[in-house]
């Protein structure tokens, strides 16, 4: 396992072979977190980064952790397609919204990969009823691969365009999709998402001023969250679900993460041996999928791509815990990884972001 | 309103009429909050504080909030009931197994109020397997009643001996009990519960290392928390409980503070307002309980003895927000609003510890 | 010492006699601060509380912690001097530059504290230096009184006008001041001070942005903090200071609380106990100083009217470490002790704000 | 300068040319940063890491972020010389006094880096005044070279064995070199320094018990921290120091880093672009210095192995700031460094851990 690693990090690439690579939107959390994973990626050279109200400032000025690791300099508004002969992929990091009127444009040689929500609904009505305003490249639509690479991955390799999932999408997805892909759900599922507060975005907004949020814990967007849809049509395409969803989401004060508590009820009685059998078979080529003994817990999967998954059952009482970075698994990790598999690369090429302890 | 809390900490109590209280552990979190209450209580003069390890500390010194508040030292280990002649009260906040050897000394004058887990449970099985001890005090356990104030007060006026209730156990319990009382639940009620480092106790552990507790969210204790008996007990005695109750703990990475998410399917639909009426009415003279807009947050409960309950439906789909400081409505709050109770003086008495923005 | 804690909370206080009390700026967190304490307080009653933004809201639902607490509803910009007939005392919690427009209007019977900086500089240059306004008022201004309790009581009983002191000011100069009054300082001062993110105040910034202040540590303004200047004037008046004073101002990552590190080099040698011996000489009659063995903490200091001080000395080498709660002893707790001198009170009435530990 | 790194981590490099490590102490704080490091250190292979109390645990276990990444399991005590026989480098990570009892017993043909405080002082006097401990080994301690890579590069190139910096030590004595080297400053320096809970070690302890210091900041070890005598031996070394030092440790409650104020006299007035300049010159050869606008911030360089250097400087006044990740800069990441240069590599090499935003 151990020079498996080796080989990650050390491929020799020749300049020449390098995808080219563009970012729009590179000043938020999922554009930040893009450009770390990018900049040290031994197949990847960055060829531009937009940031509007950043434009003209070098990279490591705008993300101070950046700061000696590269002379990047954000531009403006992406410029039309003429711009992107030399571009092999792009990331859109942008609000949503935006993606919808860019994807449209872009020349058919230039794959993408939208980390928005404007993607990832096949149905219209459920995407304007959530997302709150009109669809207008439904036809785009159609050809997004949804991008959660351990169930998808076939797709995935051979698509143009990928909708990547939303970060409590993920953890949901990845900690049901075993039991929904048997058909051992019974009756309704219950999640209890939790996240941190990186979640909200890069800027600052009265949910996350620190002498507050550093003491807080509170429900929001009860029942409703936009994430929901995109669960229950995975789960649909996965499994035969017809199950009711009851989803929550809580705020956590961390800076990063995301813990669901998924609450089955299965069809028949599940050890815990057996259930994380269950999940060993279905994850057995995914590497970034990490079976652990008891809880996870976030602090294990900060700043890293792995999703950990840990179980209870009592009966037919079944708990799954699942455990991701919002941004990394749950956006630029999970985006990076789809990227590698759609120009035939290892996915875990670029993607050996070591955790810390502590 | 406004003049309610007024009178409240400026009733004229001449001091001969003050309650005499003891407390038998007093290093703790527990009795670190009992401390600092009752120094404050204006119907209150403190005896004695006992504290093995610091026996012959002022409480000042272990307690640094309280320098310049008390001029009380610690005393060792209870020198039996002779010492008890002046007393009035005691408050027992020893770790689990202490108090059921002290209780049965203690003389027939003295009211005992006990936060640990003793003497909760009715059933002796019950006990054994969640405390993982044998049980010596099961006599004097026939004598107890159940501290939750909200649902037991008339029992509480008239009690001689309390079992103060868990701090997940009241969080909960405040939020189901309007639920119970009518029958509405059908089927299973799943509870998933957070707690602050607090409630681990004033003890450094593994869990409690701040470089990694700050940033950790997990699982404990899957099914089997031993506040789940106590739960299941009560349900039983408020309404015809015989549903199944899941029970997750987890932590948080703050230091006060408990959120316990509350699902539950209910016998016919409920709208919110229909719910909140249901638990303005349940809880019509309880000020202690809040019912919010939206969700509850630990960051407006942190340090007082307020519950703030909050709620979502869809359906019979309902959801219940509850959150209470762990060591005050959780712990030392809700026992000196028993021992309000138990001396006829008004339950708000020397409660009114008001929390921060922020 | 404890039966000195009860009678504050427990004066029995006439209706008619209590003061009648105004608070402009109710919303932030200086008015959050000030409605805690003055709620409570058993000879106040609060007349009227403005919040131009919040008009119309009621106080427990812009400061969630107070729901319950009182039916006190914000009302919008002072209405002019007709509507102060019957208020003894005004609290200004205003925005720096708004308070000095409001002053001059108040009529001559109306005492009040303006807890901004627009009346704490004697000299109008230094005023429009530091605060980058010109000053409107400066006749008002002979008429102010600056609010450091401990060393300018009696100017205070006698002021119908107070400045309030800064936070960072107070922690410094309460540090510095026996020193100072002894001229006992040789050489630069150089003062390391640190702040809880609440000294931000309760409006979300970039600085103040979770995902990041909570991993932050930085300084800011460096020499040139505002409270600069009101530390050298007070320190000339409290002893014969011709010292350089540097000054530098830090960001901590909690949400209240001040340390400020106080290097001082001394005209002779000074071991620890002779230090200590002299702070509690000048402080003798300050109940909310507490001289504590090693260092302070913020942590037992938070939420309360305490200024702890702590000392290390080597030789001529002398460090003084003073910690504060910023919104309380460096805010709206000095404040209140402040009118308590002013209406001829004991100077800790209403201001038991009992720390917690944790 | 991307593609600089961009070669930093694509090197091509042989199983055979691998240097073999082994790592003593690998449980801790520093044995996991290390461990984290060098799996992905793309000219090293670990032989053996050791771990008394965890000995036959996997490694993944113990530090849970690592998990998936390696198949290493701890051994027990070193069990001799004869099992070095393939070892070209190993790494001492252990409670301080157990190196001095190893490093005579090495091969000749290991080297060796130490990051404990054995062998930093050449005076026997000094280190036993404050590690409280005999010196058992002084015959060796003449043969290591003080592992300040910036200040020291060509001793370590030649070095069998390396004292690597203390964590305090090393943000200090960066944030001065330029100047002691120079020889412009007069008079005492004061160093006010924060360090994060890691910096306590991974041992719960009552000091990082999470409840109380995730709102503590305080001071510790007044002028004594055993720092203090190996930061003025080699300014000694770096310049003509014969100036008095203040040195002021304080605990800051965050995971990690390490922020230090230093404050200085110069002998003659400094402009901040002048300083900037003096240091530019100083580190032109030094990737892992960054001179940054305003102050530096521990967000910055979490998890990273660079020193952030900031200014403020007026007349003769100066004051550096220096921050660094306490683990990486202060400990793992500085020995790796210097592995890097004694084994003739670039010193970047398996060093590029990029920080985060957030």
């Amino acid at each position: 396992m151990k020079s498996d690693i080796g080989n990650m990090n050390t491929k020799l690439e020749t300049r020449n072979s390098k995808l080219r690579v563009g970012i729009y939107g590179g000043s938020g959390y999922g554009g930040s977190e893009l450009l770390r994973i990018l900049l040290l990626h031994p197949n990847v050279e960055i060829s531009f980064v937009t940031a509007n109200e950043q434009a003209g400032k070098r990279v490591g000025e705008v993300h101070r952790n950046l700061a000696g690791l590269t002379d990047l300099v954000f531009s403006g508004a992406p410029d039309g397609p003429s711009s992107l002969t030399d571009v092999d992929c792009v990331f859109l990091a942008l609000p949503h919204g935006q993606a919808m009127a860019l994807v449209p444009t872009l020349p058919t040689h230039v794959k993408a990969i939208d980390l928005s929500g404007d993607f990832r609904l096949r149905d219209q009505q459920e995407f304007e009823k959530h997302y709150n305003r009109a669809h207008t490249a439904m036809s785009s639509q159609a050809e997004f691969v949804y991008g959660l690479t351990e169930t998808n991955r076939e797709a995935i390799r051979n698509a143009r365009l990928i909708a990547n999932p939303g970060c409590f999408a993920t953890a949901t997805l990845l900690g049901l999709a075993p039991l929904a892909a048997k058909g051992a759900i019974n009756g309704r599922v219950i999640v209890d998402a939790k996240t941190g507060s990186s979640g909200s975005g890069a800027k600052a907004a009265a949910n996350t001023h620190h002498p507050q949020r550093m003491n807080s814990f509170y429900a929001y967007k009860p029942f409703n969250h936009q994430h929901v849809p995109e669960i229950e049509q995975e789960l649909r395409a996965i499994g035969d679900w017809t199950n009711e969803l009851v989803f929550m989401t809580h705020s956590l004060p961390v800076s990063r993460g995301i813990f669901a508590s998924i609450y089955v009820e299965t069809n028949s009685d599940f050890s815990e041996p057996q259930l994380r059998e269950m999940f060993a078979e279905f994850y057995r080529d995914s590497f970034f999928i990490r079976l652990v003994e008891g809880s996870p817990d976030i602090n294990w999967v900060k700043t890293t791509n792995f999703c950990d998954l840990g179980f209870a059952t009592r009966g037919r009482s079944v708990v799954v815990f699942s455990a991701i970075d919002n941004l990394v698994k749950g956006a630029a990790g999970q985006a990076v990884q789809n990227m590698n598999l759609m120009f035939g690369l290892d996915e875990k090429t670029g993607l050996m972001l070591v955790g810390t302890n502590p």
